[in-house]
Parts: C-alpha cells; sequence; structure tokens
C-alpha cells in the first residue's frame, strides 16, 4: 500500500533536480524559449520516441551516442531541428561541447527540440543563452513555460507518493503539447524526473506501458511530428523503489498531462472522453475510439455542441471494426441516443444531449456489443482557432 | 482509335435518358431536393458503395432485391436514410410501391440519398413530390442541383465518342460531393449514364478500376459515409461497344467529377494534387499521397498559402512508407525545397513556392527515392468555412 498527494515544484519536486527557462531569441518578444533540467547527481535516463520515419535530430542525437545516463537536459522551442540531416546532429553537438565548456560538471548532456521542421537551430544565440543559465536555479514554472509553442498554458504536475514504511518519492514532470497530437504518440514533449531509484532495466518499459492509455490515447488533429519525446530521468536520491507505486505514480503524471495536452488542443473548447466498450478486443476497442478522436466530422460537431450521433455511427461504421447496427449503442454522458437499432433521438433528448455538450469535458460512450473489448481515447474539438493558428504558424 | 468531345446534356445525353429535379420540402427555402434519373428502355445497372460497414437503407435496398436491371432512379437530398434499420429500407419499398403505383412503366425502381444520418425519410413529402414529376423532362441541370448538399454548384459532365466507323455512342454523369470525402470510396454519389452497349458483366470492374484512381483518390475530410454510391446505368440504345473507348470515356468522366468534388469541398479554396513518385511501390505512393491529402496541419498550411514543407516531410514520415531524408524530394509546383537531405528553402525559393500556393490548383511533387511507385490524389485546404459548415449543418 502506499498513498499519493500533488505536491508543488514540477519537474523540481523530486529531491537534486533543477530547472529554468530563458528567453534565447527564438521566440520574439522576449518570450521564454530554452529551459534546462538538471540533476546534481547522475541520472539513469530513458526515453520513448516518435513513431515517425523522419526522427528529428535530437533523437537520432540521443540513439548515436546510446545515452542511458545524463545529468543534463537542454530543451528549445521554436526550432524542431528536423529534417536537418547530418548537419543537424552535428549542431547538437557542438551547442553541448559548448554547454560542458561553459559548466564542466555536465556529463552526456543531452538536447530536445520541438518548433518548426526544416530550418538549422540558431546556434549563435542557444549558446550565447545557454551561458546565462543559473544551474542552481529551481523555477520549473519557467522551464515549463520555454518548452511551450502553440500551447496556452505550462503543463506540470508533482506527487509524493508515500510507502507504508513511512518512506518517500517523489515524480515531477513538464509536458508541452497542442498542435500535431496523434495516437501514434502523441506529439509533444514530456520530461519526467523522479528521485525514486528506478532500475535502468524497467524505465522504457514502464514508459511504455505509462503511455498506451495516456499520450497514446489523445489526439488533437492525428499528426505524428518529428520530436515526439517521453523522457524519464532518475536520479535515485530517495534510495526508495516499489514498482507499483512508481508505475502508479508515472500513470498518473502522465494521464494528467495528457488530458492538458489535449484541453489545451490548439483552439480546443472541449476535452472529450470517448469511452468504446463492448468492441470484440481491447486492440479493435481502441482503433474505434481513436478513429472517434481524428474525425473532422465529429471534431466540428462537438464545437458546434451538436448532438450529432449519425456521424459517431458512421465514424464506427468507417473504422473498420467488428460492429452491427443492432448491437450498437450511442450516449453523450448518461444521454442514450441510440439503443440497438431505436433511434431515441426525439426533441426532448436532443436537448438533454446537447446539454451534456455544452461542458467543457464530457464522455462519448459507444457500446459496440460485439465482445469485452474496451478503450478510453480523449479527443477535442476543431474550430476556427485550429485553422488560424495553423494556416499561419510560421509567420 | 476514337475521339471524344464535351457535349451538353448531362445524364440525359445519351438516348432515351431522362431526368428533373423538384423541391419535396426536404431542404428549406423551396430549393430543389428530390431528382430522378430514368431511361426509356431497361438499363442494365451496376454500382459500387461505400466501404462504411453501416451502408445506409438504399444501398441494402439494392443489395436485398439482387437488382441487376432497372429504368427509373430516384435520388432525395437532405436525408441519408442511415441507421434507420429495416424501417429505413421498408420506408424504401412503400415509396417506390408508390411511385410504380403513379408511374406503372417503371420497373425494379431505386432510390438513393444523401444528408443527414439517423433520422427516417419523410415519407409523405417524397410520395408527394414524386407524384409531379414529369417522367419525359429532360433537366439534367434540375436533377444535379436536387441531389446537392453542401455542394455550392451542381457537378456534371458528358461526353460523345466517335469510333472510327463514324459511330458514336454518349456518356452523361452527375455527382454530388463536398464535405465527408475520403479516398476508401470518395463519400458521395454519382450517377452514370450511357447509351454504350456495355456488356452487363463488365460494368461493375469498369466502375471499380475507373474509381481507384478518380473517386478514391480525392479526400475533403477523409471521412467515409454510410450512403457512397457510384451508379452506371446502360440503355444500349447505340447498339454500340468498344471497350477501351468507354472505359477511357467512363474514367474521364469520373476524373473530371472528382476533382470538380475536391475543388468544392466543403469551404476548399484550393484543389491540390500531391504526387508522389519513387516509392517503393504503387500502393505505398497511394498510402502516402492519401496520407498527404489527409493531414490537417498540411490542410491548413495549404489554406494559409504557406509553404511549410516541413509538414509535408512530416507527414511522410509518419505514414508508414519506406522512406529516407537522404533520398527524398519536395517541390510545390517547379518549385524544389528539399532535395535528398539539402534544404533549398531561402527567402528568395519561400517568395516562389509561395506564389504557386496562391494559385487555385497546383501539385505538389514528393519523390520518395524508393522506387518506381506512383500515385496522385487529389486534396483541398480547410479554412473557416469548413467549420463554419460542418459545426452547424442540421440546424
Amino acid at each position: 500500500m502506499f498513498t499519493m498527494k500533488s505536491i508543488p515544484g514540477g519537474v523540481c519536486a523530486p529531491e537534486g533536480f533543477y530547472a529554468d527557462g530563458i528567453a534565447a531569441g527564438l521566440k520574439p518578444n522576449g518570450q521564454k524559449d530554452m529551459a534546462f533540467i538538471r540533476s546534481d547527481t547522475l541520472c539513469d535516463v530513458a526515453a520513448i520516441f516518435t513513431a515517425n520515419r523522419f526522427q528529428a535530430a535530437p533523437i537520432r542525437h540521443f540513439k548515436k551516442h546510446g545515452i542511458t545516463q545524463t545529468n543534463f537536459v537542454l530543451v528549445n522551442a521554436k526550432n524542431a531541428n528536423a529534417m536537418t540531416g547530418e548537419a543537424g546532429v552535428a549542431d547538437i553537438e557542438e551547442i553541448l561541447a559548448h554547454a560542458k565548456a561553459v559548466f564542466p560538471s555536465l556529463e552526456n548532456p543531452v538536447m530536445s527540440s520541438t518548433g518548426v521542421i526544416g530550418v538549422r537551430l540558431p546556434k549563435e544565440k542557444l549558446t550565447a543563452g545557454l551561458e546565462t543559465f543559473d544551474l542552481t536555479a529551481k523555477n520549473p514554472d519557467a522551464a515549463a513555460r520555454a518548452i511551450m509553442t502553440t500551447d496556452s498554458y505550462d503543463k506540470q504536475v508533482a506527487f509524493e507518493v508515500t510507502l507504508e514504511t513511512g518512506e518517500s518519492f517523489r515524480i515531477g514532470a513538464m509536458a508541452k503539447g497542442a498542435g500535431m497530437i496523434d495516437p501514434a504518440m502523441a506529439t509533444m514533449l514530456c520530461f519526467v524526473t523522479t528521485d525514486a531509484a528506478v532500475p535502468a532495466d524497467e524505465m522504457k518499459a514502464l514508459l511504455r506501458s505509462g503511455a498506451e492509455t495516456t499520450f497514446n490515447a489523445i489526439s488533437v488533429d492525428g499528426d505524428t511530428s518529428t520530436n515526439d519525446t517521453v523522457m524519464l530521468l532518475s536520479n535515485g536520491q530517495s534510495a526508495l523503489y516499489h514498482r507499483e507505486a512508481f508505475a502508479h505514480a508515472l500513470h498518473k503524471a502522465m494521464h494528467e498531462l495528457a488530458l492538458m495536452i489535449v484541453a489545451d488542443g490548439e483552439g480546443a473548447t472541449k476535452c472529450v472522453a470517448f469511452e468504446v466498450t463492448g468492441a470484440k478486443n481491447d486492440e479493435e476497442a481502441a482503433i474505434c475510439a481513436k478513429a472517434l478522436t481524428h474525425s473532422l466530422l465529429v471534431k466540428t460537431a462537438l464545437y458546434g455542441e451538436d448532438p450529432n450521433w449519425g456521424r459517431i455511427a458512421s465514424t464506427i461504421g468507417a473504422s473498420g471494426v467488428q460492429c452491427d447496427p443492432t448491437t450498437l449503442t450511442i450516449a453523450f454522458g448518461g444521454v442514450t441516443v441510440y439503443d440497438r437499432g431505436t433511434i431515441l433521438f426525439d426533441a426532448e433528448t436532443e436537448a438533454k444531449a446537447a446539454k451534456v455538450m455544452r461542458k467543457k469535458a464530457f464522455a462519448i460512450r459507444c457500446d459496440l456489443g460485439q465482445g469485452d473489448g474496451a478503450f478510453t481515447a480523449y479527443g477535442c474539438d476543431l474550430g476556427h482557432e485550429y485553422v488560424k493558428i495553423n494556416a499561419d504558424y510560421r509567420t
């Protein structure tokens, strides 16, 4: 048994972690655009990356050097350093060599980037910026703000987990999301810090398992970017490890951040849980739930707060999973509008369903009546703001 | 050898075909919403239908009765008669029985519907409306307008094909499209008439083959509806059949209508050909080209006339096909912006590429450098109008 509580501090909540964000001149108007996370002792590190075949230079750099331990992560926004080839990797090596020259305590520093694809990093701005870092700063808010691109608010969580013995460990995390979010590894960056003594060989499996129902279950626009990264840094300073408690806390951190990312989807006004049950199996439930988060017709109906259940049905039918109109049930929150062949959509039901849709967060429940498979995916609506943000992103 | 020329007349251009459209009261403001196509002799008929597992009642009716010949097609807009179960099929039987009672010459009449999913047909309006039909009318424009939903203009083509012998046959077609268009059978209705004597056993294969690079190569919003239908009616009145000439004319008719559908995608301001070459094989080229037509980030960049080639690259990388940044080339029209690892995107190139994007129609060319596979898919941009139309479609 263990207990868990939210604590302040974001990625600096665990013992021995430091973070800050500064303005290196990549974003206009002096906004923060470069961050670091540092541990005062060496961390084991593991990461899971985008399924995109054109993985960005930071990912290629991480893999090239076979990084398994580090005490420093440098993150920049506004430039993804993707599609930049070998030169993009060399740029990172140069920047991190400079960082080590300035701060000799750094060991195997790594880098992570997000922003526009296909532009070389402005190396001088980054190297000049990192010279101003105060490595003893504990400004998790500044770090979380610095990694934002089109996010409208920073995304952080931290928990303290206390075991039956009274001993405790901490986990902290920050993420950026907004657009280009897809279940095939949500397009985003997420950094998790912990002072739990997580065995190095368990870290990747823990991340993968946690991502399955969190970052891999959300969609903003169905695009999978070149830079997606979820990184776990463990410095073991609590000297504690309780697998179940840690897995629970990690999942909770990832789940909360995932929901924040959907709720802050570009132009999103609603966060909707598509709860699919009764599928042939869990895989088909996931396919169906994710198809619902992707459908433009569903997303625009959400935006219009229109309980257009026909579009939900049509999307299920087009998703390729085993389904039948005579076994299907569709409900908006607790309001069933279609029940195994019977349309329950009179004026009264429509008004009730529309009321559910006016909430900021609600569930659309679809039971396929084909088996025991279940999966919940999280999506958002698509409105004018999304178009505005994305039609004019680079300028 | 044969020659082909455009002629007026739409679905009435071939000998013996009649069509009209009337207002039956389904659309507000007295707009036309019900059409018929009739042949004065019995036609062989074949159709290809949506891949959606929840096929609408008109499709189920067509299959239930094993229709292979008919002389009358009734089409309505505004109500899809989908998700209406056995009652929806019975509604069609009742309406068509009424039609036969009013017009005894009808044989095996069939029905096709488009519009909102999940609402029973207003039978009285339809039966009252069809009593007003003048079966000797040749008003293809009225028919083409009556089947529109969110289309902003009617879509018709007709060709006369003259063989070396001097003899000729005709083919005419009308379609409705607009939203819910996906490569897995574009969401749409299309009716093709011909006086060519097409062998009944070749009709379906001709439709399938024609659809592959036309209706199955376009996307407006990636949704596959419950009602998609492409129907071919052949009354053989020219007593002529030349397979190559007919296949060519059919493909041409379907291709022109497909491009009209994309250009008239909901809120679309541009029609873009995504020409993928150098793929491992044609299948991978098609997957990649269709992924580009689906990407929201690409679609909004098109709307913003922003030559954001990084999003093109990212979408290719995420499409799952064999690709490598060092063999990839990307061009907007004739302007190459990325050439096998080299970014050619300076201010001058960007200006040139942006100029290409300001056109109403242009090509984005992606060579994967992996093989000989090629496919061209057609897509449109996504702008504010799409959101407006779809957030408030039912009302």
